[in-house]
């Protein structure tokens, strides 16, 4: 299995980055601790409260400032070693801020700043940069990041089939009896059994809290007798993985589901086969949208369908492109998104089936392999 | 042990925010995802590239603006039930900047953003309220968040305690001929064995990795006859735990630490202990620094501790007070922060002790009680 991006990549991508800031009229990248700096340079950086920024230049050299006591950690990242990238560092008691407008000529006019960098280091910059125009990194990464090369694709089906085997392991059980923390912790533990290098997320959602899709795992036990929504997934050499499976708890006499529940169940899974089937390349993410949300709409249930159908995924778990109207964006090959429609009933249950997708040429193909049909289980 | 904040607190630090705004002649605070909404309102909400914003003006009712899918969670939340807070939901297609505006009354003039809110919400927010005045969150929440009240204090005691546990469990071995991500997962798994909701962090430096004072545990095999850096730490209840101890690990001939590394040990401990016996009500947080920097530096090793004594903890594992020359800033009972002089030297090991402390009207205490002396343990 592929360990991680070749060091070459990084020089690559570093190339590609200076000639996108060119062409869309930016003086520089100024990119914080994240998936951007990982994507640029292989560093996932500590991160906190000290102002780390690799300046990417549309002209001059790049450069990383790091605060002094991480600079060990940046020199050995792949795309900062060997001299390629110079490094600045300083010390606790000097104000970072001052460095940067030294690393950017001729004089910057118009600065993109990551996606996730903190308020603290925006406003911070903008002191010291007066009177510029700001936009974000994502106009010109983007783009580079959303179409993924073989290399990115290999590592998203390592982490989909990692996943593929937690989920496995959750749902043999035993899962009646113990809390939703409880579980998810087992699926944090599986999720590294599995392969991942981290556990990144854990969503267990059992009975009525299957209606909330971001429902946090707490104190409630899991009894037979209802559903269990599962939504986990880790990183593994840096890469994400992400997979939903809603599984019926049988009842304490055997019982499975009522059938209001199975029919929730099959027209979310038509929905999600509808959408999967309609990847390929020239499909726009708003159809891809449309294509599940109007089977479950003619079906019904189009109102309790409450979220878009996907995000991107690669370094970042909810990255571009989004699968939902108004995006009217088109796939090409090699882009890679989660496919999950949801019907939630508030108060009484949910569900929600998602796989990671990869659009190749011949049309969609799922990272994941765990069955997506309805499957009622033990649970003890 | 204490199980969380009451929730009557949520209402008084409510009130006293908006009335630190109104001090700071701003006009509201926009707070998003992190540990300013958690200190307000007791949700740890999702987070990613949704906005979510607190609205706390100076005048007039407070807001909550929420992605519709994770409505369900944040009406829960012990800040933000009760219908105290109006809780306003976008949708998937809608643009949730254009809602914030009329949150906001009378016109805004000057807006306090939260220090770790995305680069994207802060331009996004800059571009539909522009020509006002920006500034951070923590110059108004900064004072109040740094001294914490009894529950506080006892929920931090709570979670240091289990971050003693943890360390004790990790130095029992084994540890020789394990990789560091190894024992790194084993620190994530103790850290949760002691009651710890989630593990934050888990530094395992070994050998020469020991003098990266940010190392990341990677595949180096730990050996006997060489020292371990362990600096770990969780969330326990909303606040953290933060612990350093740097153990040696005895030779196969059961021989212990050189002569250089017992130096910088004791240097280092002696260092920690001037720091500790240093607090009390009325100390500058620069004092502190140098309380230990002076004993480092007049044993020769100045130059190695290359970073502050320490920073701040409860709902951040790094927050205010920072420890550093330059900060005047004064303590006072109920400031919480943690201690850790170290001396790394680069190629060969390096030394950190660390424990969370709380200013008392007595002097300083500290949470961990884990012993700080120099062990030498089997590793196996």
């Amino acid at each position: 299995m592929p360990d991680g991006i070749s060091a070459a990549r990084y020089a690559e991508r570093q190339s590609q980055a200076r000639a996108a800031v060119a062409g869309a009229g930016a003086t520089a990248l100024l990119v914080g601790v994240g998936p951007e700096l990982e994507w640029l340079t292989g560093y996932a950086a500590h991160g906190g409260e000290r102002l780390n920024l690799l300046v990417v230049p549309a002209r001059g050299d790049i450069a990383y400032l790091s605060p002094r006591l991480e600079a060990p950690a940046a020199r050995v990242a792949p795309g900062l070693a060997e001299g390629r990238v110079r490094i600045e560092t300083w010390e606790e008691t000097d104000d970072p801020y001052l460095l940067v407008p030294a690393l950017l000529s001729p004089s910057p006019l118009h600065l993109l700043v990551s996606d996730g960098l903190r308020a603290q280091f925006v406003l911070g910059l903008q002191a010291v940069l007066p009177g510029l125009g700001w936009g974000l990194a994502s106009s010109v990464l983007g783009p580079m990041r959303r179409t993924k090369d073989a290399e990115e694709i290999a590592l998203l089906r390592a982490a989909a089939h990692a996943a593929d085997r937690a989920i496995e392991q959750i749902i043999e059980g035993p899962l009646v009896g113990r809390t939703e923390a409880d579980v998810a912790r087992s699926v944090r533990e599986a999720l590294l059994d599995a392969g991942h290098d981290t556990a990144e997320f854990s969503i267990v959602a059992s009975g009525p809290n299957s209606a909330s899709p971001h429902h946090e795992p707490g104190a409630r036990v899991i009894a037979a007798g209802e559903p269990l929504l599962l939504d986990i997934g880790g990183r593994r050499a840096g890469y994400n993985s992400d997979i939903t499976r809603t599984v019926w708890i049988e009842a304490e006499d055997g019982s499975g589901p009522d059938d209001a529940f199975r029919s929730i169940y099959e027209l979310t899974a038509a929905g999600q086969a509808a959408a999967r089937e309609a990847v390929r390349p020239g499909v726009s993410f708003e159809a891809l949208d449309a294509a599940a949300r109007d089977v479950i709409s003619a079906g019904g249930h189009g109102q309790s369908f409450i979220h878009r159908l996907g995000h991107g995924i690669g370094l970042e778990v909810h990255e571009e492109p989004y699968l939902v109207a108004g995006n009217d964006a088109t796939a090409v090959a090699g882009d890679t998104f989660s496919c999950e429609p949801g019907i939630y009933l508030e108060g009484r249950y949910g569900v929600r089936i998602e796989d990671a997708m990869v659009c190749t040429a011949e049309g969609g193909e799922s990272l994941n392999e765990a069955p997506r049909g309805l499957r009622v289980v033990r649970g003890r």
